[in-house]
């Protein structure tokens, strides 16, 4: 191309309002971290960097799963364009699927689909998001919330997560973060990345203060029923009489499959409030004119709903349980690691790095790279997750893979401990 | 719930910034059309509204496009997170398909997989918007565009299709509207809604003229290769030696699998300025915070490019070109409309409607409310796509349905007819 008047589209020094400022994305970091391993590393990359256990014959989803979408597809039937909330015979499925846990019943008409979980995100935080609105999200929590709001320009309010108190939600510090322009407070349960479970009691607490202070309460299950410890997983929806709750979920974690993409927004909203509240309008208008799920994976469903059986989600529990197990006493074992509490659910926990025991690593990031570097072991530092020198440990890997990529965070470990 | 203060998340009566003037889409309408058929008309509603003929036999997908997702997903090798960008076999296997059409070869770094080609318009449509630009858009039109560019805040301008000159580029409005806060202007081959189909030479006027403006050139090619007319489908990429084309494209149309959401953003920049002007990295970023496809989708993405067979898109082909001939030939028969240029290409035609020859019709709008209402046709307001009082008409119906629904409309005008 001749040279000419400098095209308008070359954007390359222009203000691009924090597009890339929000950009944290666990996705984009570990890309980052991944491109420090050592290819003449004839060991295998341990990838306990991100909640993706589907390449572990392990962790393969049940075949009654495959072969609904098999039967989907070769139907012809679902090759069409969708409603934009997603079609009827998924919605109603997921609503009997989830009232199961409930004291109420939902509707079809409760059950927004979407492109995922990460998408249902996108959907309720643009949603939500007016001039001068704030949000309260947990810390530790999930960045793609952050970017979200980031990218809507809804404020972000941070309240803790307190470890020594097995992760519960600071309520204090909630209600002194709350003002009138509060849209909402996320809890995710079970918790990612600190692998807790909410009691029902603690839950009730929250939803009442989520009562008292006028906002909406998120739930994010995308982990729902991932639970393995003393605490049965209990959707946050059975706080509905107290307050209407927003649930996010998907089949991507319990199923094993995050790359079929089809996830919802429910309304847990026995009292009736949220349709009277303009929140429904602003979901659906935006579900119009937003990505829609694959219409032959919600064209399957209803029978991967009926045909997956029991036994498959307790293999997927019980490897979940030894692996949180081998994760916690391996951890255990690393002077310069403290966990303070152990997993009790979803596929993650955090710990904390002791960087003064240490001789040459000067944050959680720099944690990672050499030890990806030297180690060929991937984890997410904790800053991504709001934790600055934490990091987050994904134990949903093969045990054995699980158990060889401890012992060499350990060996990396005392090879950079601070010598006496 | 017992009364308390009223809650902040009740947005019923709040400013929500135009968040539902921006939803006329074709869904939406064609919705609040399709309720006012009658349920208790015997005969088959016939949908001439949208462009989705995958529940017709005669449109069915090719058996080796189901057997690639069947094999892709009993692999089990594409349950996984995927990319922001897409897995990279996809990639190349678009960017190799799509290569043959040009004089340049594309790379699989050029390709970029959506979520449909919907998404494709909204990652491109955010990735341009910046404050105080605008967009040049067709009028008519496709729109998601106007959609998405309100929901960005990106100012919409609107230049003419010529119906007098097959529906080709007025490039002198071009000119006149675009001023130096212009980032983009698209172009629709083979038209939606108009059914032309670009010329080489009017191709390189548009862009030349995108060159001399220095704005971007977006061609909007979900259509690509669904031309039967005199003009063959020439991709408006063989321009990206005078000026880099940004491409939108998708599986859904050529393959009828609007279902499926797999569409794509392809950068034809055969002189590299498209990477260094910053665009590459827009895109990245926001394909890093927003809905993927499917992952096993993308899986069989090379088996269904190499296993579809000519005569399969050729049977395609000859059935659009039978709907297209008996679309022109019935709508000519209807003295309230003109058809000024016979579709060529993709699935639809416009129309003016002649109000004064009808007695009891208002406008585009009251025309297809009562049409669906009596005669069980339903046909998209011209308004929707920006023509205030035509109608688009999509003739991917099986081509007996098509001719009893053209009799219903020609029935339907001659009984609103103005008595002399």
């Amino acid at each position: 191309m001749a040279t000419g008047p400098s095209p308008k589209w070359d954007i390359s020094h222009a203000n691009r309002e924090g597009k890339t400022a929000s950009l944290i994305t666990v996705r984009s970091v570990l890309e980052k971290i991944m491109k420090n391993v050592n290819e003449s590393d004839t060991r295998p990359v341990v990838p306990l960097g991100h909640g993706d256990p589907s390449a572990f014959p392990c962790f393969r989803t049940t075949r009654a799963a495959e072969e609904a979408i098999v039967d989907a597809v070769r139907s012809a039937k679902f090759n069409c364009y969708a409603p934009a909330v997603g079609i009827e015979p998924a919605r109603r499925s997921i609503a009997e699927h989830l009232s199961r846990d409930l004291p109420y019943k939902l509707s079809p008409d409760d059950v927004y689909l979407t492109a995922g979980a990460n998408h249902a995100i996108e959907v309720l935080v643009t949603a939500l998001a007016r001039p001068a609105a704030n949000i309260l999200l947990p810390r530790p929590g999930y960045p793609v919330y952050e970017s979200r709001a980031s990218f809507s320009q809804l404020e972000v309010r941070h309240f803790d997560l307190l470890p020594e108190k097995g992760w519960e939600v600071d309520l204090d510090s909630v209600e002194a973060l709350a003002n009138d322009r509060t849209v909402a407070m996320v809890v995710i349960n079970p918790g990612n990345p600190c692998g807790n479970v909410l009691t029902l009691e603690h839950m009730k607490k929250i939803a009442q203060t989520a009562r008292k202070l006028g906002i909406l309460l998120i739930a994010d299950e995308v982990y729902y029923h991932l639970a393995f410890g003393s605490n049965p997983f209990v959707p946050v929806g059975v706080c509905g009489p107290i307050t209407p709750v927003l649930t996010i979920g998907s089949m991507s974690k319990r199923w094993i499959v995050p790359g079929w993409r089809l996830g919802w927004i429910v309304t847990n909203d026995p009292t009736g409030i949220l349709q009277r509240s303009g929140i429904v309008e602003a979901l659906k208008s935006y579900l119009n004119i937003t990505a829609d799920p694959t219409t032959f994976v919600q064209g399957a469903v209803t029978q991967i709903l009926n045909n997956t059986t029991e036994d498959f989600f307790l293999k997927i529990i019980n490897t979940l349980h030894k692996s949180a197990d081998i994760c916690y006493d391996g951890l255990k074992e690393i002077p310069c690691i403290t966990c303070p509490h152990k997993a009790e659910g979803s596929m993650s926990t955090m710990v904390k790095l002791n960087l003064s025991l240490l001789e040459d690593i000067s944050d959680d990031m720099d944690f990672c790279v050499k030890l990806a570097k030297e180690e060929s072991v991937v984890v997410l530092p904790g800053f991504v997750v709001g934790l600055k020198n934490w990091l987050r440990v994904t134990f949903s890997v093969e045990p054995s893979l699980l158990e060889d990529g401890l012992g060499r965070i350990k060996a990396f470990s005392l090879r950079h401990a601070k010598k006496k």
